[in-house]
């Protein structure tokens, strides 16, 4: 369904605030809701092109904000194994073999599964054949947020030629297809990037008003080598390189130190959570009950499926809401529809997708569809409930991006499934002859 | 298909213990299977009635050794709350309304949910109308060791009449069905059940050949609260009272004490691990890896879905070895091969269906199909990992029991879905009226 006018009939609408409008309709016009009206359809909007809802619940997608998507051709290479052996001895030589036509696979069968779990924004980082990452994430018709990811070893001159490349594919697709596609600047690590560097990357966003994110204080041993190396942990450096100034989204935080609190509550950062990937590297658990005490935003991440291993945010909201209950041993310590904001609001926001989700008059027209008749979500009652502890990607059925329906009936309606699983097959079978054989890109 | 003699044809066999036979079929007779070979089906088969099984994955179904069945009509009912609150205000009084119709519709509803994510066999433990609860159980097709649970405050003679009630409910039903059903006995945990209680369990467990479990070290609460009145952790205590001599399955052991590993140890005790329910309760997090490296064998159970909330054993694997990377913080804690086992074959011994889950022949013909084209199990390899951290119960698409066809295509074969559909909405409805109109049973 491409067209530009439509209703959407016969939807169970579960706002984000919790109110529930039953038997409803949605008119979307040029990709965002025109009109929500009670059923049935009035006669003045009769001629317009018509989707049934089936009665299923019509709610806000999910906001992914940690993905390195052409990293899904390297699901189960290696699990189980400690980090530097993870990086060093399987997921690193692969990534030296990864082609632009493996990168490509990699990302679409990224997008497929993403679309397919009712995810409608990503945020990406990666460091090889962006451009191409870009192109495919763009046909696809999913909202994104894409980086050229910056790891700053090197010479100064190596390191200027990354920051300029960066910032070169930011703002060459930054607000692309009407908005739907944004660039910024991702510098991996403060372990990974000398604080001149950061700096600079900093100066370079205010510049040309980009976003900006990092990985941060994602194990122990980071935070205790940073204070060797710099004598502070490595959210007080970033707080002082200005880093923190930028609305950055600060990924993982799982390891703050006690005097880190202030300066992230006073600042606009926002967290993303990545509860299944910090899991099963061994990082341990974000203080995402504090953080929320602290008032600061909280917002989801998939990951790699490297490290995850797949990219259903509902499995990633279940999990960090659990988690917090069970670590803290406080079943009060975060309710369901705070965790599904999270999910959802907090993650358009931090994208800068403003008013997504919040499905309401003049709002964009993202959204996706649920099963409303799962045997795992009956009875009918409490749907945040349902939504958190039971429901997953597989009971979307429908997924609406700017009024486009990606998905439809369980169907995705702009990717080609046969060549997906095909070429997904195909070039990870290549990948790894190649491994064997030892050859380099 | 309810043929005695078939061919399921086109599959590739997954090996719990790592094998992979690529293009087989397997040949049912009369509940077994009678042999396995590479296809093409011989000659001197082709007479038999075949079943295609898509080129799917074939392997070991999921044995749940904790679970409330019937309470899955009280699914969502109340989350966030802190235990007592849940049980006292929100848990009992709806279970004091529960009449037999809703504890069948509670029932059916939890066994269409089952089989739908690939459970061939599971225990449960409930007060009410349980005899109810086997016969609907019994007409699914799927296995059970069903008890009638035991809280046993009151007089003498109550306890006797509970303690009576749950044997004669366990020896009718004991081995029915041509063994796939299963009577034990399920005193509710040692705060609830005197010592003197528990002893004459263990006496009759042993007169009538049954199976003990129980719920025990729960909480760190329980664990306080029972060395303050008994001078001794409740595991202990049940080592003194015999109950670990019975093969018992264990339910939780969250919190062990130190002197307690060596009884757990030197004992043929189970656990059954319940990770989303004691995090969601805020228990804890049970020392599997310990558990492990002890040598005690661990199994997984959902419990119910008022604690859970839905009865995805795929999603139990994947948190409990998700959790023991993460909290003790050490990736290699524990592996994909091993977490499959605990949700299969270690079930399954746990349950008393020896060989079930081996896929060999003479086995019984108990397994299930996964779709192997799901985007999130691409790039095929390492199909452990792809099991435990990527797949859910959405991706079974078969399942088979005693060479019953429980589920085909991902349609039930045994159970009405809209019937159960419809059922458990409409009892939950007038649960919920009756609770409000302040109604007892």
């Amino acid at each position: 369904m491409q067209d530009r006018h439509y209703i959407l009939r016969d939807v169970h609408i579960i706002h984000i605030n919790g109110a529930i409008k039953r038997d409803h309709y949605v008119e979307v016009k040029e990709g965002k809701i025109k009109t929500i009206g009670k059923m049935p359809v009035p006669k003045e909007k009769c001629h317009l092109p018509v989707i049934s809802g089936d009665n299923n619940w019509l709610t806000a997608g999910m906001y992914n904000t940690h993905a390195h998507t052409p990293m899904t051709l390297l699901r189960g290479v290696a699990d189980d194994v400690p980090l530097q052996v993870w990086l060093e001895k399987e997921i690193w030589p692969r990534e030296a073999l990864l082609d632009k036509e493996a990168v490509m696979t990699g990302t679409s069968l990224a997008l497929a599964e993403m679309i397919r779990s009712g995810t409608v924004a990503f945020l990406d980082m990666y460091h090889l054949h962006m451009d191409k990452v870009f192109e495919t994430t763009l046909e696809s018709g999913i909202k994104a947020v894409l980086s050229r990811g910056m790891i700053a070893f090197g010479t100064e001159e190596e390191q200027e030629a990354k920051r300029k490349e960066a910032v070169r594919f930011a703002n060459e697709w930054n607000e692309y297809g009407a908005g739907r596609m944004k660039g910024m600047l991702f510098p991996h690590a403060p372990y990974t990037c000398p604080p001149s560097f950061l700096e600079k990357v900093v100066e370079e966003a205010a510049i040309h008003e980009l976003k900006v994110g990092i990985h941060v204080a994602e194990t122990e041993k980071e935070c205790q080598d940073h204070l060797k190396k710099y004598h502070k942990r490595p959210i007080t450096h970033l707080a002082e390189l200005g880093f923190l100034e930028r609305d950055a989204i600060l990924t993982h935080v799982v390891h703050v130190g006690e005097e880190e609190w202030p300066l992230l509550a006073s600042s606009s950062v926002t967290v993303s959570h990545n509860p299944m990937s910090n899991l099963k590297l061994g990082s341990g658990i974000a203080p995402v009950t504090k953080m929320k005490r602290e008032g600061i935003d909280v917002t989801f991440g998939t990951d790699s499926t490297a490290s995850n291993n797949n990219l259903d945010m509902f499995e990633e909201m279940r999990i960090a809401c659990l988690l917090q209950k069970g670590v803290f041993q406080q079943p009060e310590a975060i309710e369901a529809k705070e965790v599904f904001q999270m999910a959802t609001i907090n993650g358009a926001k931090a994208l800068g997708f403003g008013d997504d989700g919040l499905i309401q008059e003049g709002a964009p027209a993202d959204f996706i569809l649920i099963d409303k008749k799962a045997f795992h979500l009956q009875p009918e009652q409490n749907i945040f409930s349902h939504l958190v502890y039971s429901a997953s990607g597989h009971d979307v059925t429908d997924v609406f991006v700017d009024g486009v329906c990606l998905m439809r009936k369980r169907e995705l309606q702009t990717l080609d499934e046969e060549k997906i699983y095909y070429e997904a097959n195909r070039s990870f079978k290549q990948l790894e002859e190649k491994k064997q054989r030892g050859v380099q890109r």
